[in-house]
């Protein structure tokens, strides 16, 4: 653990303490009704408002602070992730404000069965519990996260990465006071510092529903191996672009275009463009050209170098790199199949795409791939909570499990079944209590099993 | 690893090529129609009925062979599950012909979001891709799951307990007969036999996308705690009743006598009683006549052997007991919060019962209880796939991820984000794209969002 960790870390609650406050906090969210998470929701938002001097201080105070022992001082792009002035803060402020607009997740009616006559089964969304948030520079994370945690009435235990250690201690104070005053728990947003409580909150299954990892692919895969926690996020995103032999050029350059180069460090991003070989001797120049004057740097195969002859292109080191910047590998296939091959070998089920106009080669690209997103003449780009209308996202997920793919404020939900009877009791549905059998006078009920429009 | 494991599992092939040809099978299944698959598994059931001398002689093998080294027979209640005769046989080819005639859960419309003029987002439901299947006595097991995996467009991996793997070998030798006889990969279905293996197996995420564990509580945690890849099950079911002061007197004696009595192997019988000080008295020696009378052992807290004096009442050990056989646990508590607060602490988030008049007090028991299952004036006993009318049960999950509480079929998919374009990029709707601002003479799109009806 840091020094700098050290000395913020006065807290005497030790980490398990923590979780089981939070725990304890969650069981009074769960049952709040929308309104009552709203106005949480506006407390905590002008509660940031009329904290602004204070919240600046403690951050310039991160800003200026050396980020390690070493004395080495912050990177430019990590300090501009961490620092706040004014009007990021009236930005991180709106976004509250904009949580508590959405549609609410909890109490969803997801299904409904009569299951006998005044026997009737109700699939309800209910919050996940405690969520555990693990991140680094953002100081909007602290005020993003809780808020999408209290709008789904979970409670959440924030980890901040050392660098906004001072900035997040402040926010989450702020934030707990102003649900005080509520009259709900403060301990709905807990915050812990330092390496080792957060190894101590990856042990806190039982009392943590879900682990929420936001960062660096190092981080990710760290809380990946080394919790029993579920998990939500990804590690990395290799999407691929495939251009079919029935691709519009025009069509083609533009969305590969989009996709490389709208913002390289996205994890939507594409990484891998693979062309039909029939059409690769005339589309890869102008796709090289196109793709040179933005700046991308381009690695190929020996097929796509060869055909790219005085064009400055790398060979490709590893066909599952995630380059996060202004550089494409490009292949050359024989045909969809050899397309759809590379891709679930090399890909990451994060998104694919086809770029034709054969609706049925198409169609059948979308139904084979095996991909959180399968998209047809459409950037990669789009996979995005807010691009598909979620109005916030929490993540995206590469896994098959729970969510996948964009994940909204129904990500942080689960479901429980509600069975209201009238004292029914199972035995009384065996086939043996037919008259004549073990209960003689009594007939053996059958289920309806209705379904129930929602 | 037994002697016999080792002589039985003379395949060649390494338990990761058996996955990764089961992860190619997955390939093919995924994408193929219901009628395709329906076909498969009408083919598999009469491949079955085929088979039925072949099936006998080795289940009679198993069932007369010496479970292990040391030479010990086996347990009278596991050779029942062990043993196959003709009746048996035939329930497990309609089993398999029930499960074809179930719904299609693949390929259905979860959403619809235009997110703009052509250009349209559907989540739609498919497989997981790989399921591995660790299971121990019964025969049925393996046409039971391996009909599942095939109705839900899956590849399945295998893993018998060793009292049963001459009967598990025939058995999956003639499913992947009569899926080669369709067309179909015969790696859909895959055994692998040994403990060695199975932990080969639950060292295989990436491949594996679900691991199902079929047994005893100490099968199911040894899975959960020695695997990475998402495990769907449940260790334990210790269910609650809660007999509120309100409750209906005989109802409530009806109810308990079932949730105990009517199966108390199964994971929704109840294991502990929680009645209301008020009414303690008058009730509690009417139940405990009531479940004597059956048979039930009793267990109660001080207060409970106080109040039965007379009685044969044991002290509680431990309130997480799940019994799993004639007893059940009696707690006297003053207030429906101590109730509640009691299922938390003790219970398994499983099912959890409330009975009484006062609908009110039923529906904040309702809303603030956590688990798979809540109940009003019910028997614990309805928590099940076919109760519910899921028309088969996967299995029953107190995880809150992926899924909660029975699980039909629709537990062995995910599902996919399909965006159907016309060239669209995500640099068209920035708001920086307005007029006068970086690309001169374009207009920034913005999203329309319109959630299609399903």
């Amino acid at each position: 653990m840091s020094a700098a960790a050290t000395s913020l870390d006065k807290s005497p609650l030790s980490t398990r303490a923590i979780a089981e406050a939070a725990k304890a906090a969650s069981r009074v969210l769960a049952p709040l009704d929308e309104a009552a998470r709203n106005a949480a929701l506006e407390a905590m938002a002008k509660a940031l408002e009329a904290a602004g001097a204070e919240l600046l201080d403690s951050n310039e105070e991160d800003c200026s602070a050396d980020s390690c022992a070493e004395g080495e001082s912050l990177a430019p792009a990590m300090l501009a992730r961490l620092k706040l002035d004014g009007a990021k803060l009236r930005e991180m402020v709106e976004q509250v404000r904009s949580v508590a607009a959405l549609p609410d997740p909890l109490g969803r009616g997801l299904d409904a069965i009569e299951l006998d006559e005044g026997l009737d089964l109700t699939k309800v969304s209910v919050p996940l519990g405690v969520l555990a948030v693990i991140f680094e520079a953002r100081p909007d994370a602290v005020t993003q996260i809780a808020a999408l945690a209290i709008k789904s009435g979970n409670a959440v235990i924030l980890k901040p990465g050392k660098e906004v250690e001072r900035t997040a201690k402040v926010l989450v104070r702020v934030l707990r006071e102003a649900l005080a005053a509520q009259g709900l728990p403060a301990d709905a947003v807990s915050l812990v510092v330092g390496r080792e409580r957060a190894q101590e909150l990856l042990g806190m299954h039982g009392l943590v529903d879900m682990v929420i990892p936001r960062g660096s692919k190092a981080l990710v895969e760290y809380v990946q191996a080394n919790t029993r926690i579920p998990v939500l996020g990804h590690a990395e995103g290799v999407c691929h672009i495939y251009v079919d032999k029935s691709a519009d050029e025009e069509l083609a350059l533009r969305v590969i275009e989009d996709a490389k180069t709208d913002y390289p460090a996205a994890c939507n991003a594409v990484e891998t463009v693979l062309v039909h070989r029939e059409i690769a001797a005339e589309f890869l120049p102008k796709l090289a050209e196109r793709l040179r004057a933005k700046g991308v740097a381009l690695h190929g195969d020996a097929t796509v170098r060869d055909l790219l002859r005085g064009v400055e292109v790398e060979a490709v080191d590893d066909w599952h790199t995630e380059y996060g910047e202004m550089a494409l590998s490009l292949g050359v296939v024989g045909s969809m199949d050899a397309a759809m091959e590379h891709i679930h070998a090399h890909g990451s089920s994060h998104t694919e795409s086809i770029l034709t106009e054969d609706t049925a080669a198409a169609e059948r690209f979308l139904r084979e791939v095996d991909a959180a997103g399968v998209f047809h003449n459409a950037s990669t780009r789009f996979a995005d909570g807010f691009r598909y209308g979620f109005g916030a996202e929490v993540g995206i997920s590469t896994s098959k499990f729970h969510a996948r793919g964009p994940v909204g404020l129904e990500g942080l939900t689960t479901y429980k079944y509600v069975l209201r009877g009238h004292g029914q009791v199972a035995g009384d549905y065996r086939a043996s209590n037919k008259p004549g059998t073990s209960k003689p006078g009594e007939q053996a009920r059958t289920f309806t099993h209705k379904r129930v429009a929602r």
